[in-house]
């Protein structure tokens, strides 16, 4: 499967050479991560694109000093809700009735019910369900990154207030929940690009009930 | 993108036939998870593939009653570690150095900072963290099974203690995190396969700083 090359292709770049990426690949990237599926098609987070080196200069000191902020193509900042709210969850019910012409009432029921469970919950337990599901979007987008031969480097070392501040996320409702700047690989300054890549064996990792 | 293409194939199955899927399907759905990026590579989670007809009846009615529990060829069940323990962390730079073949002062360094972290956060800070890990894998098999032209359903619609309860994972240190049925849709009964896929528009998705 080709799929399955391409896991095997990618790894965390650890230095990247400063290259641009073209902005056609990075759509098709972003476009991996929109349809990415959420629970109850939600869609809890958003994508930050930062090109700007400014701001990747800003975020690289509160990211362990990770070279490869400031030395990719473009940082994504998978940014989710920091709650869910009652205007969070019409807007996509609405959405949905929009794009398919029609109201259902199962649909119109699921949609109290979660208006009755969300908002009401802990805004730190929304934040962390909102979370997974951006990861499920940040895994398409690299993977996506992948197919197109782009470099990438799944980023949890962060400092999340600290980036939240640089891009303003909390006044719009948001919190950083993972990174990746997508670039291209410098071989001759990364540790990693020529080691092996370390898996839990199949018998360590999955459990069979025949 | 050959990708694209599989996401926009790909739904949430709401029915299924039944149909067994290959042994060879599963196991390359089953590698494209196993080959997921996760935090310091720890892979903290595993998956239950259920089988077991009787263990499906158990779990449906924990699960809203979904059908395509039972109807489905493999459950698979994304179980996270309850917490990050020093065997845990140990196992893992174990094993890298046993693969790569050599020891690394940084990397032993590095070891030795998670050892000083991980343990001594909350149980269910660390489950959390790990459960993201999970969605990770969970994301790379829902993938790979579009690519195999495997329908899954991604399933958050569960209770996870009653699951863990069913499949006794609590006293291996492990909780479930989400599900992901695999087999084969059943069109006649499925309400959401000729409905269209709906996602945000990318303007309300992604936000560039040039």
């Amino acid at each position: 499967m080709e799929l399955l090359d391409k896991l095997k292709w990618r790894y965390a770049a650890k230095a990247m050479n400063g290259e641009t990426v073209a902005e056609d690949k990075i759509e098709r990237i972003l476009e991996a991560a929109r349809l990415a599926p959420t629970s109850s098609g939600l869609q809890p987070f958003e994508i930050i694109v930062v090109k700007n080196q400014d701001i990747k200069e800003k975020i690289r000191p509160v990211a362990w000093n990770q070279s490869v902020v400031t030395e990719c193509s473009h940082l994504l900042v998978f940014a989710a809700w920091d709650t869910y709210t009652a205007d969070r969850i019409n807007y996509m019910f609405d959405l949905t009735n929009e794009i398919r012409g029609f109201k259902n009432e199962g649909w119109e029921n699921y949609r109290q019910q979660l208006l009755k469970s969300y908002p009401q919950k802990d805004a730190e337990e929304n934040f962390q369900h909102a979370a997974k599901q951006a990861y499920i979007g940040f895994s398409q987008a690299l993977i996506a990154a992948a197919f197109e031969g782009v470099d990438a480097t799944p980023m949890e070392g962060f400092d999340p207030v600290a980036v939240d501040k640089i891009l303003g996320l909390r006044e719009k409702g948001l919190r950083s929940a993972v990174l990746l700047p997508l670039g291209y690989r410098q071989e001759d300054e990364d540790w990693l690009v020529n080691l092996e890549k370390v898996r839990k064996p199949m018998k360590d990792f999955v459990t069979v009930l025949n």
